[in-house]
């Protein structure tokens, strides 16, 4: 896999084509900031996870165009825009939430300044980047908090594009889930991977006779292990299960139920298996599953959950709602004023404040540089992330330990949520946000 | 843009570990048919239309293993299992649905067929791509049918997964799209792309006494010309609309509105675009439309439309729900009986029967090779379209001849649909499928 495609064309047309017209009449070289941010939560949810930034950083330095790009471009675009593309590095600052900072209406979770013409072409790939991210994450982080101390393992991959599923697995892993099973996510991003058999394995061990899942058992564990999952619901369950300890013994290591419902089958599995003598053997559960669903199974004998299309498709919001916005040229606050999409304009930072408890009670978002005064326990939340077009050395973009640091900060994030916030029902952002204007 | 990365790892763990196991009993190599298709539609969806068989054909021969992949599974994988993968190249058949074919539950859209080792491995991209571009196809093509004679054009590439963007322009193409936003689609699929100027370009031509739309119109005229379309509704619609024509003349090619009442909008806009005697300007309309506002903008004087969100996320159906099931081993018919899961066994193909004028009355999916007799007019829908691992050479895969012949295929499938098919309300899908048993 070549990680380092260039991301430049990934962009709208009219980013260039503003670009171009800029370039021609002087205002490309205008300071700017621009600010993504989400006007407001999918509908009912009570907050948001911030996923993306450690691609949109790593992204940065491949958005460039080369030959074959400028080729195509020179079809729409001048040759002064020509030139300034096919130079093109991102050389300006961006300041914004921390990746797995929870976020919610008006947090400016970045801050992109520099020329004009330098902020506007990134915007399509950064909001693209975000959107998705973000929205997976939100969703994820849901779950996660569904299912209190079981994990959980994302294994959407086949209900998304097939590069969307990579960037899923990530943002599903800093959300809080323990592993995925898509195996590019572990190439790039050192993500846990898991998985074991499909109904096709069992079904594929058919002879003349009928179908053998014994058999197919049987050379799953002589291959994995008895700490292996064996997947019990291809035929009859409890057939399946017996099969299964017949096959793996006491110590097998779990197995899955992917069809029916869900709850009763756990607790008749987990009778069986106590029965049989395979008592820690673990039962995972799997099949159409969503943070509702998991919450329900809460009070049955379910050890892991296996979750697929909600969470790559962010449970019913697939795209954060993020938009980027110009709020600032050559230090004057902009604001356009379309209907129901008004922005706050001028350059931002925020803060969140809390009760001795922890609790979070407020969103603050200030001018940029003049936080109020405030007496309550309060957490700056924006930082610098670019300076002159460099990551700056304290922020991890890649590997592990970025992954973990996000980890860490979606965990205390949902520790800090007001009790109605954690709530999965409908209803008002968990705690409001005030804007402090200029 | 590099489009020769290796996809063998876009898969899901267990396709390997299920390969392994099979090695190693010596089922791997065991003749499998396996069958991709949807159980159901999106819930209250009339059709489907299929979308990604020409993405998929182009990635199976990049389906490989290099050193970098290996090496990771060998974390975990056994050396005949390595050995396998490091030479593999399908040598299967695949016959299917043409893209851009409708399809309805239980259509046999892919039947893909080889050894259990070759066909198991590829499920997950396979699932990816068509779960993804048929999600997409699928949406678009109501939008299309909402649309009339009006043209579309897709511009959510910001709200999806940037690599999924470029995939879901390609699809929205098919679906009858007339243009993309998205830069990366023109130059990889050939597809025409549009669009002018956003609200930032208007903000950035502000001065120490206020905006100056004007100006800012005038610039973007000078760069695009007068065809060019301008955004009329960064401050206030009737006084960027006087701008527009004052920047552009009255042989401005269109404006675009992009919040408020869209219909009202357009309707004062029409009247005052034909008073400034911009009587052939055109209005573009965007911001979260949808098939449902498409279709209620039909008897308001709106030119063409602007698609983002929905479209990208499949219009509440982000994935197609698409499955891929192991139907036939050796020759024999296999099947399992999960709950709500249950797969209809054996290696089958599929013809459309229709009245004498055209409209379609039945999807008949018979035993491969045993068409039912008929009297009445009728379609094949399988096609040959991979041949021990080459695609067949009537396929064609790529470029535009390839997105063409699918724009037809959609096209024509709509027309062909009886009129309650073509309602955008919840209900039933358009034609009944009957299997003919094997």
């Amino acid at each position: 896999m070549h990680d380092a495609v260039l991301a430049g064309l990934l962009t709208d047309k009219y980013e260039l084509t503003m670009l171009a017209a800029a370039l021609r009449d002087g205002t490309a070289h205008r300071r700017t900031t621009f600010e993504l941010f989400a006007r407001r939560l999918p509908e009912g949810r009570r907050y948001g996870v911030v996923a993306g930034t450690g691609r949109l950083l790593e992204a940065l330095p491949r958005f460039r165009f080369d030959d074959e790009a400028c080729q195509l471009l020179a079809e729409f675009l001048d040759s002064d825009t020509l030139r300034y593309l096919r130079d093109f590095r991102f050389t300006g600052d961006i300041d914004g939430y921390a990746e797995g900072e929870l976020y919610f209406p008006g947090s400016p979770v970045l801050s992109v300044r520099g020329s004009f013409a330098e902020c506007v072409v990134i915007e399509t790939l950064a909001l693209s980047i975000f959107n998705h991210d973000s929205a997976i994450a939100s969703a994820a982080a849901r779950m996660v908090s569904a299912a209190g101390e079981r994990p959980l393992m994302e294994m959407g991959s086949r209900r998304t594009h097939e590069r969307a599923a990579v960037a899923a697995a990530r943002a599903a892993y800093i959300a809080g889930f323990a592993a995925t099973s898509n195996l590019e996510a572990q190439r790039r991003y050192g993500i846990p991977t898991e998985g074991t058999a499909a109904h096709a394995f069992t079904m594929l061990h058919t002879h003349k006779d009928g179908p053998d899942e014994l058999r197919a058992f049987r050379a799953q564990v002589d291959v994995l292990g008895t700490d292996t999952t064996l997947l019990v619901d291809t035929y009859d369950v409890t057939t399946g299960v017996a099969n299964a300890v017949a096959a793996g013994g006491t110590t097998l290591g779990a197995v899955r139920i992917d069809s029916g419902e869900l709850g009763v089958l756990a607790r008749q599995v987990r009778e069986q298996l106590d029965q049989l003598g395979a008592t820690r053997t673990r039962i995972v559960v799997s099949g159409d599953l969503d943070e509702f669903s998991i919450a329900a199974l809460r009070a049955d004998p379910v050890d892991s959950y296996g979750v697929g299309t909600s969470l790559v498709t962010g449970s019913g919001a697939p795209a954060a709602g993020m938009v980027y916005k110009l709020v600032e040229v050559d230090g004057m606050p902009v604001q356009k004023r379309s209907s129901h999409k008004e922005s706050v304009g001028g350059h931002k930072e925020a803060l969140r404040l809390s009760r001795p408890t922890g609790t979070i009670t407020e969103e603050v978002v200030y001018p940029a540089g003049r936080p109020p005064d405030t007496t309550e326990p309060c957490r700056m939340l924006t930082i610098p992330l670019v300076r002159g077009g460099q990551v700056v050395s304290e922020v991890s973009v890649t590997g592990n330990g970025a992954l973990a640091a996000a980890r860490r900060l979606v965990a205390s994030g949902l520790r800090s949520l007001p009790w109605e916030g954690l709530s999965l029902a409908h209803g008002d952002p968990a705690i409001p946000t005030t804007h402090i204007p200029a």
